[in-house]
């Protein structure tokens, strides 16, 4: 290809709107333009990059069994009615009526359809298990997309969905989709992790992400320094302590706290570490009116989703308001604690293996110190409530947690018979007895891949591709082309032997200055890079630079050829 | 590929809703499933296919220099109020509400979009021609869907536009693109043709439509058998006969026709041919309340298109009711005549080049007999007004026409600047002055190409794919498989070859009766066919029979690959 031909769509100025790395250097390389919030156009570039993840997808579902097919996105509401998504689901789905007035969405995502279809197709466990996919522009109506593809309005998935007999089927099939999806990540040159992970609002059991790893990550993600346990910091467990809790030493005491409001400032009062301190939340029961007081370490935060599995607690997890807080223990916030509260405590593994810690008094302005479970107030139900930290025991029993930020491209669930069961989806087993499908789901945010590449893979200058994804493995940049019939000579030369080599070589042919051209080809991130000038060309010499080379190096132009593929094979 | 793992939904029955061949063999075969109406699952089998055409288009474009993006389905209600469609578009654009209450509408074709990028994007003539195109998922909200993927509300189209500083420079672009069409419908093995059209409601001047030759097909195509002139029957002009009018011989005369209401009627009752006798059809004027007749010879069909092109005429074509004809003329339709109506009169060609015609009195059972133009009534505005018929002289003066029917595939245009002017979208010419870019637009219907290929290619059995559609190139069909030790090592040794040869080679090693493999591999269209039974077997023989063939051939085992190799050399 040669820039003549091609869409150069670089831009000098950074796009206002662009919150993160990755947003900004897709617009100015020239990859994706917004049309409309959340809605973008993929320009040649990008288009060209978001092919090479779609490709390596595609390959490793079908070396996995998986089959292709494409649904539409259109879906008809009566089957969203017959799984219960249809009022389940938030104003994300975007719903949208025909010319009948009758009712469809736009999909986010297929399991009725796939559903239905199946149920439809097999009626017979011999022809099971089956495994379908497609790729396929999906609709999510986000209230405020932002991060350019990375939450965005459409955005290119790929989905796909599993039907088994039996259960052990199911985990035979996940098991192979892992597989893939490691497959994936590693031939796409992506440092990610595999994670346990919360099944949310899609239902099932057993589930992993994948998450790509990066300082700018919206998920913290949990890993072993001594074992392969991986979780998304939502799901990674909190071990108990595994010594008893020390006793009591010293003397229950209600002392002054003008001005405390928050653990920072209780510490720093009483000049002790937020280690030494419970503190109590209040939420909402799950039984109208009733409320429940969940109770930490001063230096742990509350995992939402660990405390919403609690029996007793409301789920999605509601604070209670200072008035509620108030009219049950006479303190506002700053000053509630787990003494005497007449409501259900729960207290995280590490608050209640606490002894002689400091905790608000239920006094305004006022704390206890030396507090003690058992001796000063009986010790409550305890869970394991709080977010782990960097630290913490691995739960495997092996090593000690790691926290890293991940950016979650892939996602793979048992849904166990959760749509089956609601859509009456079976077959006829060996003994000839109905019985209810089992499925397993499995998403990639192909889209999100090209963006979190980029949050992963970048420096001062632009992207840095990794091999796998870069849209042109080779930049030729002659320089004065057009003045210099020696340096258009060997360009077009060397240009027809990489093309008729086989690689995707970009050439440069624009009546361009060198500082843009260079700058342009460094933005794009293409891996390797020729310049052909006067200079060298004098000493029957070229000019190489790797993307993440300081400095280019002299190549004879006769070994240009085997000189670029030793530094392509030594990429693979 | 064995049948095993893959999904063959082969039914027996033909299901009740389809109408035609190709619906129901796509439907049978297993190439789509119905999820609702107008909307359809593209099954493993059909994706295969599907994929193939799209891959096709795709290298051919390329091939044209044309780049290709991907634009949001969801576009903004904004850029369609610019272009002045959000108000001229009916019911088929599916206009839609996000959760912000904001108008969008699912794009059925995306000139507003691409115009806007462009324009934003190019700012020079030096970064012209420009050819951006995607393949992607349309919808069209159709009032009544049927016949399959051939109408319905959701299609895969490769849509392409250009932009030019010239009108020379579109039309250098836009044979291009005739020329690259014309290389992808032989790529794919279809027979087709190039034809005339009409620009419709797209607009622009210069427009061709290709056509996929089928009897079934919903247009009909005019061409020459002495040129390569080929038009829409829409567009195809009549000529003027080439000698003069003949003398008047007969004496006018008004005369009794009781009860006849039509020519057919008429000509019974004269025991005359239609072709001497004129129809005149009253519609409505371009000017409020004003009338138009226009006058045809009996035997030829009115042509809409070119009677809305008429000056004086209304657009669209509104016929004028009885109680309007009698107020005008005092008889109804089947008396109406061209004589003395006191509205303006456009007669077509052959009807202004006849003598002695018949024709009604405009009083209610009567006609008159052996009329004259210019003696009996003024000779009217000549026009070409009717639908060319087989055996009319080629309008380019070589041959004669010949009618056959098409199935429209193809359709591109010279849209001029017609969106570039609504939309302001201009470059800086060499001069330095801003000049209004000039369009073209090119869609191709991609899933409507897998229906029109069956309907081009079938017969009893099914379907029979030209090689570059076929999903599969070869089925073995070993018969006994799970029984036959000898024919199970023979069938898994040919597979093994086949596939390590590239072959695209499908292995029915379902355990069925034979009838409903063969059955099956026919119905599915799969071009070649080997055999493997234990008979031919202990001959050392298989059996081979091409999806045309009647009959089966043995080949000695040992030499099956050359002989398979020899017969896919052969097609191509």
């Amino acid at each position: 290809m040669r820039t003549s031909h091609f869409l150069v769509a670089t831009l000098k100025e950074t796009p206002a709107d662009a919150e993160i790395i990755s947003h900004r250097l897709m617009l100015r390389a020239g990859l994706i333009r917004k049309l409309s919030s959340g809605l973008y156009t993929w320009l040649p570039l990008g288009l060209k990059v978001l092919r090479k993840v779609e490709t390596v997808v595609r390959e490793e579902m079908n070396r996995a069994g998986a089959q292709e097919i494409s649904m539409p996105m259109i879906q008809p509401a009566e089957l969203w009615q017959e799984s219960g998504r249809w009022e389940q689901y938030g104003p994300e789905l975007l719903r949208i009526r025909d010319r009948h007035d009758r009712d469809f969405c736009l999909g986010p995502t297929h399991e009725e359809v796939v559903t239905d279809l199946v149920r439809n197709e097999i009626s017979s466990y011999r022809h099971l298990p089956l495994n379908l996919y497609q790729i396929q522009t999906k609709v999510r109506d986000e209230i405020r997309p932002r991060f350019g593809v990375m939450r965005s309005r459409e955005f290119l998935m790929k989905d796909a969905y599993s039907f088994h007999a039996t259960a052990d089927s199911l985990r035979e099939t996940y098991n192979v989709m892992h597989a893939a999806y490691t497959a994936i990540f590693e031939r796409l040159g992506l440092s990610f992790r595999a994670v346990l992970a919360d099944t949310g609002s899609i239902g099932g059991s057993t589930s992993h992400e994948f998450h790509v790893l990066a300082d700018s990550g919206e998920d913290s993600i949990a890993f072993s320094d001594g074992s392969d346990y991986a979780a998304n910091v939502e799901m990674a467990s909190a071990m108990p302590a595994s010594t008893p809790r020390p006793a009591p030493s010293g003397t229950l005491e209600e002392i002054a706290t003008p001005g405390v409001k928050t653990i920072a400032d209780l510490c720093q009062q009483l000049g002790i570490s937020p280690s030494a301190t419970v503190k109590t939340l209040l939420v909402e029961g799950s039984e109208d009116g009733s409320l429940v007081a969940l109770v930490l370490r001063g230096d742990h935060e509350l995992n939402t989703i660990k405390a919403e599995k609690l029996e007793g607690v409301a789920s999605p997890l509601v604070m209670a308001d200072e008035d509620t807080v108030k009219a049950l223990c006479g303190a506002g916030f700053g000053s509630l604690g787990p003494r005497n509260l007449g409501v259900k405590v729960i207290a995280d593994h590490a608050a209640a293996h606490l002894a002689d810690f400091s905790c608000g008094a239920n006094r305004d302005g006022h704390h206890v110190i030396n507090v003690n479970w058992e001796r000063d107030l009986p010790l409550p139900e305890i869970a394991d409530l709080r977010e782990v930290v960097a630290g913490d025991p691995s739960p495997d029993g092996n090593g000690r947690l790691q926290i890293k930020r991940g950016i979650e491209v892939g996602h793979i669930f048992q849904l166990g018979t959760k749509y089956s069961e609601a859509m009456n989806a079976g077959v006829l087993d060996e003994n000839g007895r109905q019985v209810t499908l089992h499925m397993g789901c499995y998403g990639i945010g192909v889209s999100r891949i090209v963006a979190a590449a980029i949050e992963q893979n970048h420096d001062e200058q632009g992207i840095v591709w990794p091999t796998a994804m870069a849209p042109f493995t080779l930049a030729i940049v002659p320089l004065n082309m057009h003045k210099s019939e020696a340096v258009a000579r060997s360009a077009e030369a060397l240009y027809q032997r990489c093309v008729d080599a086989g690689m995707e070589v970009l050439l440069d042919d624009r009546n361009e200055r060198p500082g843009i051209k260079f700058a342009d080809m460094e933005l794009m991130g293409i891996p390797h890079r020729i310049v052909i000038g006067d200079r060298a060309l004098a000493d029957g010499e070229l000019e190489y630079k790797g993307r993440r080379d300081t400095d280019a190096v002299r190549v004879p132009e006769g070994d240009a050829m085997a000189f670029l593929h030793e530094k392509m094979a030594a990429e693979d």
